[in-house]
């Protein structure tokens, strides 16, 4: 299946929340502590505990990459868990020169088999070209991201007369040949979105920021449903995962998001 | 050691040239491709015959990571056979939210015990300070890239006046408070290193695109001469390793390498 039907089957079925698997050894529940690898065990009860509710998974490369070997084999073994009709996002931001963006891209798509990914444009079109040459997957490019020093860079006015995230955004679309791009845009920036949603078009948005990082679902939401978009993920990590530090730990993330989707109901009614 | 003298004590060597380790399975001459493990055979004998001569590896993780968990394991044997005195970068382009980048920096500076990074700077300060808070490592961040694209992005005008790129330099320098920054700037972007070298004050220099993506090894060290700086690292990757395609390869990377070095010091003395 392609990889923007299955996130439209989900949205459709009024499923907008990505459970971001962001594990931290750090961070689970100590009863999880004991069992033979943590992290693949924690993964496997939270995505049994958010299957039916969740529109995507999205795997944060940096918290497996960071145990090497071991973190890789985690990684595989919690891909394992996700059935084929639910969206994958390897959550890598990835981009560089040609030949380079080729082997990860080959890493990514064909290796792991994530339905999408996330990149980061700084480098331009062929940075990108190489995972969009994947027609049937998903390319999720950096616009505006949810931490404070997007700042720095991506809100600096350009010359032109408009800022540097409108401009990636606007290239987005024209790389967009084979509607195989989205746009990742931070939620902690309400008064972008709200005068920038329009920017999108058909662009599929995964939306981090929710959550621990303070962004707000009740705002973003409101702003898809009078833009009249509905091909949209709102990710959230941190405030699902460890929502509970015991032993219900998997209740209760499961709990959360079915309280985060009623929410989202109520708002798209 | 720190990473910085690591550097210093090559370059006070008169040895520039960073060998970068792009190993590409399909690219690695056909009598190594018998042995049990082609792509660590092809490493160990590339490094045994340039370790005198180089200043730096440089170890382009996307190579690696194709491969998942077996490329995982050959990066780190790759990194086995390295001695402890020469600085070997981690090319992997990272840059996320804080609490990402953070993991990213253990896996680069404490898993695999890189000395250096190579860094994207979109996502601005906080996603970058991290891996700074090793103070004994470095950090080469993007600023201008070798590859054509990066005219799309790197290249736009600001409403200040200056280019992208020129704000980023500016910046890196701001954010060196522990003297553990440096700066990527593609050896292909000649007129702009000429513009722009006085203002990598002393933050050390990576450049590549010398060789198989056409920026002039002369020019290069012509400016660095001129604007007296010495601190500096021209990396070269698939014109070393795949010199010859045949069982030769070994001793005409090092050939390679000792006639790069012979004519950066003509132009240097």
């Amino acid at each position: 299946m392609k990889a923007v039907d299955k996130l439209l089957n989900k949205n459709y079925q009024k499923k907008f929340i990505c459970v971001g698997l962001d594990t931290d050894i750090e961070k689970i529940p100590s009863c999880m502590k004991s069992s033979e690898n943590p992290v693949i065990d924690f993964n496997k009860k939270i995505i049994e505990s958010t299957i039916e509710d969740t529109a995507a998974y999205k795997i944060n490369f940096a918290f497996y990459e960071k145990d090497g070997v071991d973190g890789t084999k985690s990684l595989r073994k919690t891909l394992s868990f996700i059935p084929s009709d639910i969206l994958i996002i390897a959550d890598a931001k990835r981009g560089d020169i040609g030949n380079t963006s080729k082997m990860y891209a080959r890493s990514v798509f064909e290796y792991f088999k994530f339905d999408a990914v996330t990149l980061n444009p700084l480098m331009g079109k062929d940075s990108i070209e190489p995972f969009l040459e994947y027609e049937d997957k998903l390319s999720f490019i950096l616009a505006l991201t949810s931490n404070k020093s997007a700042d720095d860079f991506q809100k600096l006015k350009l010359e032109s007369g408009i800022f540097l995230y409108q401009h990636i955004i606007k290239k987005i679309n024209e790389w967009n040949l084979h509607a195989n791009c989205g746009v990742v845009f931070g939620a902690t920036n309400i008064t972008e979105l709200r005068e920038n949603i329009i920017s999108f078009y058909s662009l599929p948005v995964l939306l981090p920021g929710v959550g621990a990082q303070g962004g707000s679902l009740e705002d973003v939401v409101s702003l898809f449903k009078a833009a009249g978009k509905k091909i949209f993920l709102i990710n959230v990590s941190r405030a699902l995962l460890y929502k509970s530090g015991k032993e219900d730990f998997a209740d209760k993330a499961s709990e959360e998001l079915q309280s985060l989707n009623k929410k989202i109901r109520a708002i798209l009614s």
